[in-house]
């Protein structure tokens, strides 16, 4: 059973669908127009940094996404785990690149599968352990298996803390047949401190210089290893420092954003003000391109209406904001205030908004679009969503494969 | 494409899975024997109490669960939304109780369709408007609708805010022909103040009084009236007030408690001994049932684990907590302490640990079993849950259908 996206049938016939009037709410929904520009823009700005583009697959995990990315020029798809890799690959993507560490033997086999059916796959390392329990799997099972080391920072998340650790490392994966070191790999969403960028710009050198030092010193198996690194809010910062790796060396740069195919209403608009404020030359930034249309269900008291619409339809580490208001069977042009209008509270299925007291006429049934922060936590709600034109008419059902 | 739960295949020969050796983690984990403890418990509560059964649905959405808490003895499932009812429709349940507004032409027509086919359905009202639109569509299509009118409270979420608001919806309601008044419908976790436990009684009799009066009046269509309340938190309360009803009138009693079936180590944990401590005759209470299996996949600093775990996985209103750690491929037997494990932070993917400084033996891929709260938002992470015996093999695989 699929939640939303139901077309009715009158009498045999069936009807285009409108997010207006042909279709079950709540409805998590996709614009096609800023979506196309999204996926040019980002294309756009890693190639005029010479770097390649695997945008994180565990934002969207909706196999016809990747396929626009890819189309749009990327490099491969990032991924987090060993199911969403299989998902992925299932679903044409043949460049993988697990952002995580792969653990546990199912997890193993499943990826050793996608290998022996033909994957380019790579996955992150930052302990012995790990590195010994994967050399094995893979050497009896006669597969090698591409790893890069993951650089981390004191206080942050997976990866080695120092530079020693990860010297120390290269040379036990060299001990190991099975295993092919193919780069190095950071995520500087986990540099904190009183100055983030002079922060992020520091560890993204660092993960450069080790990378020049490695390659010095012949570690890499790759011929043009894999140097990567960047979520959705300092991919620029993260370019401009692989603009000097790629000068220095052979590599291949890689940036993994993954919100921007949609962007955001929230966390990711703060962060593009951010990087449009540090990077004045790039023109028109991204555009917020995933919405839920939910419908009021009660006005139980003035100044308070009820939404149909819970925790589990969107994204709520932040609350949702009301951004465009319609009659139920009206038209899109048609649209009606929500000036004023507060979400006040989130519930499993219902949330709570704080009508402002100027007469508005709000009716049970008006349908409004919501707008959420941050997407990935969006997207896990739905089993599809809905791609739909200016119009609001419905092109395209993108089954998700969570 | 399946999050979790595979068996490995060795030289073509399936192994039967484990969740020590042959799972992929994290998975979803229902453990058997709470769970028909759950069942069993709750359906005699409500005996005992003279009051019907409809388990709500949205906790799970989960068919093989709905099966078993009507095989226990539940007179129907409640749902939350439209397509929930199609679905739990789909999977053979007959009789449905939608505790909330029907909005919206297409969610209608599900339920027409719904309805068509034969199935048993009551959803609520507190609105004219909405009483004439459901009157209308129902109709134009010559179907007759059951509905309830919703009682609640000022402040509170849906529901009708005064008794005069109820007779005169009542009233409405018998104008449209298509529409059957079948009774009333509360919820009590929405009554807030200093002394809940008061206010929710209040609310009850509340409740049982308005139905009372309208019974009087010859509002109801049914011969036995519905009057229908209660979350996980303050059944018992409820099933008192609604015991009065009974005495007073010929109406059906209906308890509505969705997360008791997998019960929490949170939220529910804290409210079930808040209901033990209101009724010391209730004997040994529900048993968490719900865990998420996930493996250290980082010990990047001394004192810090990073568990392959995240937002994706596992309900985090309260952060998940350590319940116990396996060695993989070892025995469920052979138990590892977690003495200490403290969940200091979760991300998407990633759940970091602070570990005690004893010198805990702790590997790189142990199996940690976790507790979460509440059950509603860990099952809508997963497309099945793994049901599995005191050894921890894997009987059934549990599909959902959010």
């Amino acid at each position: 059973m699929r939640k939303g996206a139901v077309t009715i049938d009158k009498g045999g016939v069936e009807i285009s669908s409108n997010l207006l009037s042909g279709v079950s709410l709540p409805a998590a929904v996709v614009h096609e127009a800023p979506l196309a520009h999204n996926l040019e823009w980002m294309q756009r700005f890693a190639d005029a940094h010479g770097a390649q583009l695997a945008p994180h697959g565990k934002t969207t995990m909706t196999p016809a996404l990747f396929q626009c990315q890819l189309q749009a020029g990327a490099w491969g798809i990032t991924l987090a785990t060993a199911p969403q890799c299989r998902a992925a690959f299932a679903n044409g993507v043949t460049r993988l690149l697990m952002a995580n560490q792969l653990v546990g033997q199912a997890n193993m086999a499943i990826i050793a599968s996608l290998v022996e059916q033909g994957a380019t796959f790579y996955c992150v390392v930052d302990s012995q352990e790990n590195v010994r329990q994967l050399g094995r799997f893979f050497a009896e099972r006669g597969l090698t298996l591409s790893v890069l080391i993951e650089v981390g920072v004191t206080g942050g998340r997976c990866g080695c803390r120092t530079q020693q650790q990860i010297l120390s490392l290269a040379e036990i994966i060299a001990d190991e047949p099975a295993l092919l070191l193919a780069g190095l790999e950071g995520y500087e969403g986990v540099v904190h401190g009183d100055n983030p960028e002079a922060g992020i710009r520091a560890y993204a050198k660092y993960l450069v210089d080790v990378a020049v030092e490695l390659e010095a010193a012949g570690r890499f198996t790759e011929k043009n290893p894999l140097v990567t690194a960047s979520g959705s809010a300092w991919y620029d910062v993260i370019a401009e420092a692989f603009d000097g790796a790629l000068q220095q060396g052979s590599f291949t740069p890689i940036l993994r954003p993954g919100c921007y195919v949609v962007h955001d209403h929230g966390l990711y608009r703060e962060a593009q003000s951010a990087v449009l404020s540090r990077r004045p030359d790039l023109q028109q930034g991204l555009k917020p391109a995933l919405e839920v249309f939910a419908q009021v269900q009660s006005l139980p008291e003035p100044g308070l209406a009820i939404m149909a619409l819970g925790k589990r339809d969107i994204g709520h580490d932040q609350l949702p904001i009301a951004l465009r208001r319609y009659r139920e069977a009206g038209t899109p042009a048609q649209r009606l205030s929500v000036a004023g209008w507060e979400v006040t509270h989130i519930m499993d299925q219902h949330t709570f908004v704080r009508l402002p007291d100027d007469g508005q006429d709000v009716k049970i049934g008006d349908i409004v679009a919501f707008g959420a922060s941050h997407p990935c936590l969006t997207f896990d709600k739905w089993r599809q969503l809905l791609l739909v034109d200016d119009a609001l008419n419905v092109k395209e059902h993108l089954a998700t494969c969570f």
